[in-house]
């Protein structure tokens, strides 16, 4: 969504910078993931996205930031998909399909290709280029724990949950559920993507065990 | 180990290959694991293992058959750390501190620099040369969730667990205990390796989920 003009520039002006905007980050998108970070070149990055490198600077200042805003905006992006608005359950009885329903959009919604290879990338560059491996952490995974953090909290108030500490909870949560398909994709690439009916599986166990510790009794 | 004698071959020759052979692999540690992959020069490497090139070949047969070997020794040498002849409990009040203690040397050995290191690499690499990442997940994860299977299997025959399907329980157990830890490493960098007393709390809290769960009633 374009931001809001500031400062009364013309509505048309903006549009054409939002476009810019966008043409760039698609272009990074797929030679930063095809190419990784080093093997991208900002000369042909420009080229693709039909702008000038000043231009290219002029909105995301180096081609470090342009990475991070990169990685901001992919992992932001698979969050919002993640965290839609569901109502919260109220009886007992509908918290498992509740859960597994959630689980089971998170996983389908993290181990797409892109997602995947970028989260390669970003480990295998993490050494050289830290910032880009804490933008991923904390857009990523921090982001997801904290939500379902606040969402065990509310669980707990109506009593659906027996919840001291919620961020430990949705930490053990986000492992259960994530832990061995995310390494297995990690290792053995996107041929380990679990289907539809592995990832139903993966998710009703990982509730089981979950509720298993926090349900009510 | 050095091999038994093959063929009645003199021990003294044995001993030689052996050193060449070792002193190849510490080289090929210490230049992967700083210059990556593609950064380590074979004729350096030679040269710091105080061997000609046509030897490192002879004992590897390539660059790649070099890597996978020191994947598969560095994460065979830390699993055999974690999974030492401990006794298995035969009373239900030891399963907590057993399986604690299991998961506290899991942890120990797993989340130090040059694994973590090894891991980011072959993950990085892991699209461009598929076998490196394939011999860590054989030789690390699958090995260790292999081991703890069978080690839940024995308790379940004696009681101590409830469990039906022994490999999903040790996924379990894994990733709960190593899931966060292990991501946040590989995300934020050796600064994230849990200290002894992190250690401590992370492995209680993993071993109270899963005993929720699997415990015997």
């Amino acid at each position: 969504m374009p931001e809001p003009a500031a400062g009364g520039a013309p509505a048309e002006t903006l549009g054409r910078s939002e476009r810019k905007h966008r043409a760039i980050l698609e272009a990074a998108e797929e030679m930063f993931l095809a190419g990784g970070y080093l093997g991208t070149n900002m000369d042909e990055l420009a080229a693709r996205s039909q702008v000038s490198k000043q231009t290219v600077y002029k909105h995301f200042g180096s081609k470090e930031a342009l990475f991070v805003e990169l990685v901001t905006s992919m992992t932001d992006a698979a969050g919002d998909r993640v965290h839609v608005d569901v109502a919260d359950p109220t009886e007992a009885a509908d918290l498992p399909s509740f859960l597994e329903a959630y689980a089971d959009r998170q996983l389908d919604i993290v181990m797409t290709p892109k997602l995947l290879q970028l989260r390669r990338l970003v480990i295998g560059e993490g050494t050289r280029f830290p910032e880009l491996a804490e933008a991923l952490y904390e857009h990523g995974p921090k982001r997801a724990i904290a939500t379902l953090a606040r969402m065990f909290e509310r669980l707990a108030e109506r009593s659906l949950l027996r919840v001291d500490d919620p961020t430990a909870a949705a930490t053990e949560f986000n492992w259960l559920v994530m832990g061995e398909p995310v390494n297995r994709a990690m290792l053995l690439g996107d041929a380990a993507i679990p289907t539809a009916t592995e990832r139903a599986a993966q998710v009703r166990a990982a509730v089981r065990v979950f509720l298993a510790a926090y349900g009510a009794r």
